[in-house]
């Protein structure tokens, strides 16, 4: 049997995993992106405006380079996962462009068994690199991952992660750009920097219906290889018993429909944290809301700042009320995503 | 709430409005367009044929222009539309290739309250032009646009529009081409300007199926926004109960099917009018035929003719014996489609 | 009507038919290729990987080749066809990179009425080249057409086909390469040609799930324009009752489920037969297995061997334990496809 994937006796602390199948980055990749998330942001869809406002042409979408970094490495780290747990540390560091090639490694940084016994959390720390070596991407992300069982398994360590990326460290992806060249009505919306507050929540409105063909495209379009996500026929028989939706399409779905509010916000700079909180299925509506939770100017900047976002994805359940947590004090039930970004705004 | 759109009282005739998100065109969304509709049209197929009869490059399809600059108008002008009553006066400018970045603007050239008064008629002027200012595509559309009420509404203007556009304005965006090198073999058809007659009636034969999934994808791709197209749920609980398909896929899936019968009509030259009848939804099936209703010359091109062409989608049913009619005079039951276009055609 | 197709008795023996619609392969029709099978074979998804080796650029998927030449074909060959009955002699000729336009032409090279009188097979050598007259595919392939009647009927001419490609024949697409910098990290997997047994059996595990819009998206990305695969209303009133999926989609899928356990078989070198021995519908989930069937050096080159790959295709039934053959001794009740290569791998 072919391509089985590490169990959680496999990971020990400190190892590194390079992860198979580089690829570049094309403009097919991102039409491919558009038609599945549908996004507005002018800077990824405008070369003229881009180019405009200081970039050499439009960049790649950073979740775009997300996906391609982290689909490598699920073959190496999630194939016997039961569970994607959460994101934090995410820094993107340099624009993407298209004809790049990005290749990922990652690094266990943690292990901790869980009482039952028949599983463990894996935290990695994942690194995105250009086939030149510049660093683009780096993430923590930790999940859940089946004991094979008939080895001895690994004591506990447990990384310190930052509650949240620090400004100082958001601008490396973004080069100085013109916020005078900034055309607010191509742009579609005039809110800038000083015209967001903190506490601010915004209904994004907008709800997209998932289908199966497209999370299946999206998630092979990133080499994520996952079963769960394709395998129809072997999920039957699961405990779900149905294909589950790649979490990351979750992301982008939800990115794409804040556009409505945050249209200025152009740039993801960091993924302060990131929690799937209950799985998404083909037929479902997903909604989404944001609150402005932080507010920081960048050291040394003065063209761009960061708000910080925290995006909650509804399914089936409408954003307008703010919903995030039900009557007994946890997770609202009809929340799917819980999504902490540093997302840079024209000033 | 983020994104309301504009309501009937917000149109003032004589304002111009700058949408959002300029766009540009790639090779991948040329790509999703032939997976979308499985064009065979060949000047659009083929970088060596168009480069043979004197195009510099495969021009992008006249319907990706159409539906990139339609797009953006949405979340401006037709967000709160009850439908899309009407095309005319549809021209193409100018041959639009990838790399070229497009942006739109809509002039408010008519309004019309309905003596229900709950909604009301605008007529927009659309332009979509490259970014260094280049005009690619002009058009009318009307449509029915929400009252919102509690404020006053404005009088009618009602503006003037051609039945048809003026054959002297039909070859601005295609190059003098080189009859002599047009391969009848590589194009699928032998038949030229002189071939057809006014009169002649034709079954595209070929059906295509619609999925959710295909119009999703393809309304995302050309950042049309309304939420009828997307959301599911919301549309669970509206008059028609399930998603609408947006109507320019219905004209490009015709298009597509036109190929049968009129192999060389390789470009769209102008819209006379355009009516979706009655929506489509996903698992229906799309049939064509198309009458040609006038042929005329080109003033001063020896190299390519105009077909006017009324093209009638039909759903689930034959168009073997050219439907259009119902036997109340009214629409055929089985039309979706009634669009009067002007095509050109080799000499 | 237009476009209805050869009939039986309008194959003539020697006959060569230049086929509609030549195309040119961008990065756009990868991505949706990539959306569609989630390749993973390095050269093909990384241009460094593949300049290192000694390619100018990730050449296209030998299977995107593939279907870009037969789509081409269906109109005048297949359209009338009750089956797809098999392939042989098929020889990749040189590497395909975007940009490069296609072309197509069949030879009639056998026909066979059948005892029942209302078909007969057809045999037809297909060649694809590039617009500058480059060979680069050249395979046969031969259809069960429909009689139309009225007419005489040909008598039989049965054409001679080798049952495997010679090995001195696999290398004309695949440029010398340095083994020496393949990176079995970046590839996936670390088994070269030695590594390989003749009668290894290798179950590739993974299941994808087919989608009505993904094969629609797929069929038209071809140009193939069969009717069978996109007309559902139509095919509601055949003996099948639904849409069939196009063979090749198939053939993709299970190149893509190859990639666990093949991981180094970057290239299609020859089709040496192929079978699709059951249709597949939407809903249907795809697994496969591979079993070698031989291996050869290839004439003056050390740097790659080929692999004799004899794939199974298998619908809704695990390849565990590789089926092939019922009870019976005939195809086993889960087999659609029976698929027979050869791929090169670095030695």
């Amino acid at each position: 049997m072919a391509g089985a994937g590490r169990f959680f006796e496999d990971f020990v602390v400190g190892d590194v995993i390079r992860h198979a199948t580089p690829r570049t980055v094309t403009v097919g990749d991102l039409a491919l992106n558009q038609a599945l998330y549908g996004n507005r942001f002018v800077v990824q869809s405008s070369d003229a405006f881009a180019r405009r406002i200081g970039y050499p042409a439009s960049p790649v979408d950073d979740l775009v380079t997300f996906h391609v970094v982290f689909g490598k490495t699920v073959p190496d780290v999630s194939l016997n996962a039961f569970a994607n747990l959460g994101y934090a540390d995410g820094r993107f560091l340099r624009a993407v462009y298209p004809g790049d090639t990005l290749v990922s490694t990652s690094e266990v940084i943690g292990v901790r068994p869980t009482s039952k016994g028949d599983a463990g959390v894996v935290w990695v720390r994942t690194r995105g690199v250009r086939s030149d070596g510049a660093p683009v991407l780096e993430y923590v992300r930790w999940v859940l991952v089946r004991v094979q069982g008939g080895r001895p398994v690994p004591d506990a360590v447990v990384p310190e992660l930052p509650s949240a990326v620090d400004p100082s460290q958001l601008g490396a992806a973004c080069p100085r750009i013109q916020p005078s060249a900034w055309d607010d009505a191509e742009a579609g919306g005039a809110r800038r920097f000083d015209d967001y507050a903190v506490g601010e929540k915004i209904d994004h409105v907008d709800g997209m219906t998932v289908e199966e063909a497209e999370h299946q495209l999206a998630t092979r379009l990133w080499q994520n290889t996952a079963r769960v996500h394709f395998d129809g026929y072997a999920q039957k028989s699961s405990k779900i018993g149905r294909r589950l939706v790649y979490g990351g399409h979750v992301i982008s779905l939800a990115r794409g429909l804040t556009f409505n509010g945050l249209e200025n916000a152009f740039h993801i700079a960091g993924i302060n944290a990131g929690r799937h909180v209950a799985p998404i299925f083909a037929g479902d509506t997903l909604y989404a809301w944001s609150e402005i939770v932080d507010k920081q100017a960048l050291p040394g900047r003065d063209d761009v700042g960061a708000l910080r976002v925290r995006i909650t994805g509804l399914k089936d359940f409408s954003a307008a009320d703010f919903p995030r947590l039900g009557e007994d004090g946890k997770d609202h039930p009809a929340v799917v995503l819980d999504l902490d970004l540093w997302l840079l705004v024209p000033r």
